[in-house]
């Protein structure tokens, strides 16, 4: 009886971190309490884009998410918008129906799914495409999803108000993809479905639909955002993303550079530390600790979560290597991209430390690059660099290479 | 020779009287000129509602419009929209298919038809059900329609914006209208569609999906509207129409009816009479003729129309024998409600030219109540009152049964 109870009182603590942590807004919360304690399995549904992409870490707190949902019994349904995909551009794809790209999806899947395997048991995960319900509705069908809204309904949403008033274009067949994403929660009986919170207007759309047949309507889990490493939105078009498989020393070195405003933020969105040692952060941070220092605790977070602690721990090691005892704020550390095989004298040239050929070539032979501490002494030296690496040209000059 | 330039004169009267005659707008005009010329067969498009109503005058615009076509050699397509008025109130129709309206649907037809062949040669009409092509489009073929088109347009729309300012909801579904009366230009290869002044939209959404699908875009003709009787829209709905099938003295009588303002608008739109004549009778009110006189032609042109000249002469010489002689305006006679079987003294009353029962037996009795200018003495007779018919109660007080 005492081992009951406190398996008891363990559940109660992992519910609870599953309704607050990470967590924006829950509808209808009470309901999917009580739906969570009543031992039921949910259905808990999330759709991802089937792009090649990387996996960012801010797409990565729903997987996340799910995980908890999972790990408690629950079953994953993850939707493939295939048939959204299929579509996309749909400007010169009406009637010649595009089967290539279904080939392209299923590659793209090829490099996705082993990412969010690296968090949710793929075993256990359903995966479904959504063209296997959507590609069979009809005309009549789409109709009687579009009666269920209303022209005012679609342009209040948000992201379309605010392109409406910047008088920007919106296709009428954006207004079709909510009735898409609605369906598929029918399609698989979604009890659950989860998104960021930009993605409200289409998970309650989910519910009217579901409504409409006769099913439950499921509740909704709108999960916290990231914003990107430059503070703006978290997107990989704005290289501003850390990925969930990009190398330790590359998201120690990013988590460094965050803006100090989104450390607290990223600690409970990016991290699995718990809440109270957060709170002790938060404090340190308002008593006047140098930031730098708690950006150490979370970039070692961060990397422990997906690489494990022994790996973060290394990566740190290397970061103090490199800057511990330089007189330089990290998150100053600009970025520099540039291409493979470059020559270390081209290097100097493209961080703009020098304009001159000529002056590179010395600044080299004098010793003055160095490639994560080492120097690197011959101006035709093909380098082969990765993101992450440190650069530092002359005596004062550190890049990032991104 | 002579001969030949004889008709080649008529086909370029006709081709001038087609394209102007109660036509509010061409789209391109030189094209579809062009076209006329060419002694091409062009394919006329003009979609109906299945409804089982009757047709009014002012719907049979177009329908006389489509006659002058018919009359040039050219190929009349009624487009029946069956798959429209399947979905109609789409709101509790989704998943299951209304099969059974679609028998309501050849049934309201077997109405309608006949009354389109009073006007229309129907064995050299073809006549299209759109459920044909409409229900087989699929989702992804209806996100392609629906992305040549813009929210903005659609919200621009005058109906929609309209009702957009009054905040008045707007079903998304409706939105999507317009891509099914497009793609059935696409279905029937449309050269020229038809339609009320109030269709604009529409019909250029047809040019813009046949271009889409590689068509040359149909040239739109737009007809003149006929206001009810009443001065507002003619609209079944409002009891203020004149049916095509209504008796000669029905007609007759309605048309005296008219509201001064709209007489010139009715010789041109609702009758076969000449421009010159109309002009004349134009001229006659400007110098002050009696409107009730130039009315009489009218009422006689428009009855003409639909069932001939004899049949005009013998409804206005009974007008004659009923009004000519009383000093009454004739547009001033009010309509008046009565159930089949009504009992000549419920009539008196129902006229509210006294509400006691009483006096209305007295009034009957001593010879008050005529109809059609005959005495009805009887209190008790039951009447079979028809529309049209004139109850006259008392000396001054007149009424047409609608």
């Amino acid at each position: 009886l005492p081992h009951m109870a406190k398996l008891k009182a363990d559940l109660e603590v992992k519910i609870e971190h599953l309704l607050t942590r990470n967590v924006e807004q829950v509808t209808v919360k009470n309901h999917l309490e009580a739906a969570l304690r009543s031992g039921k399995k949910l259905r808990v549904k999330l759709g991802i884009d089937p792009t090649g992409d990387k996996i960012h870490i801010g797409r990565a707190v729903a997987l996340w998410k799910l995980k908890e949902f999972q790990d408690l019994g629950h079953k994953i349904i993850l939707i493939i918008g295939d048939f959204t995909a299929q579509i996309g551009d749909a400007s010169d794809k009406l009637a010649k129906r595009p089967m290539l790209e279904k080939e392209q999806i299923k590659k793209n899947l090829k490099t996705y799914l082993p990412q969010i395997g690296k968090i949710l048991n793929l075993k256990k995960t359903e995966v479904r495409y959504n063209s296997e319900w959507l590609g069979k509705l009809r005309f009549q069908d789409v109709l009687g999803l579009a009666d269920l809204f209303t022209a005012q309904q679609m342009i209040e949403r948000r992201n379309f108000s605010e392109r409406w008033e910047k008088h920007e274009e919106i296709s009428l067949r954006e207004f079709l993809y909510p009735l898409m994403q609605g369906y598929d929660s029918v399609a698989i009986k979604a009890d659950v479905e989860l998104g960021g919170t930009d993605q409200l207007f289409n998970l309650m759309a989910g519910r009217k639909i579901q409504e409409r047949f006769k099913q439950k309507p499921q509740d909704i889990m709108l999960t916290g955002m990231l914003s990107g490493t430059d503070g703006r939105k978290m997107s990989t078009s704005w290289g501003n993303v850390i990925n969930i498989v990009d190398a330790p020393d590359e998201q120690f070195g990013k988590a460094m550079a965050i803006h100090d405003s989104e450390i607290v933020n990223y600690f409970r969105t990016a991290t699995d530390l718990d809440d109270f040692s957060i709170s002790k952060y938060e404090l340190d941070l308002k008593n006047g600790k140098n930031p730098k220092d708690v950006k150490l605790a979370l970039a070692n977070a961060l990397v422990t979560r997906y690489h494990g602690e022994k790996a973060a721990d290394k990566a740190q090691a290397k970061w103090d290597s490199l800057f511990s005892k330089k007189e330089i704020s990290t998150s100053d550390i600009p970025e520099l991209k540039v291409s493979k095989g470059i020559t270390a004298q081209d290097v100097v040239v493209k961080s703009g430390v020098t304009q001159s050929k000529g002056e590179a070539w010395r600044l080299v032979s004098q010793g003055g690059l160095r490639v994560n501490d080492q120097i690197v002494p011959d101006p035709k030296e093909k380098l082969d660099l990765a993101k992450g690496d440190v650069v530092k040209v002359g005596k004062k000059r550190f890049f990032r290479i991104g």
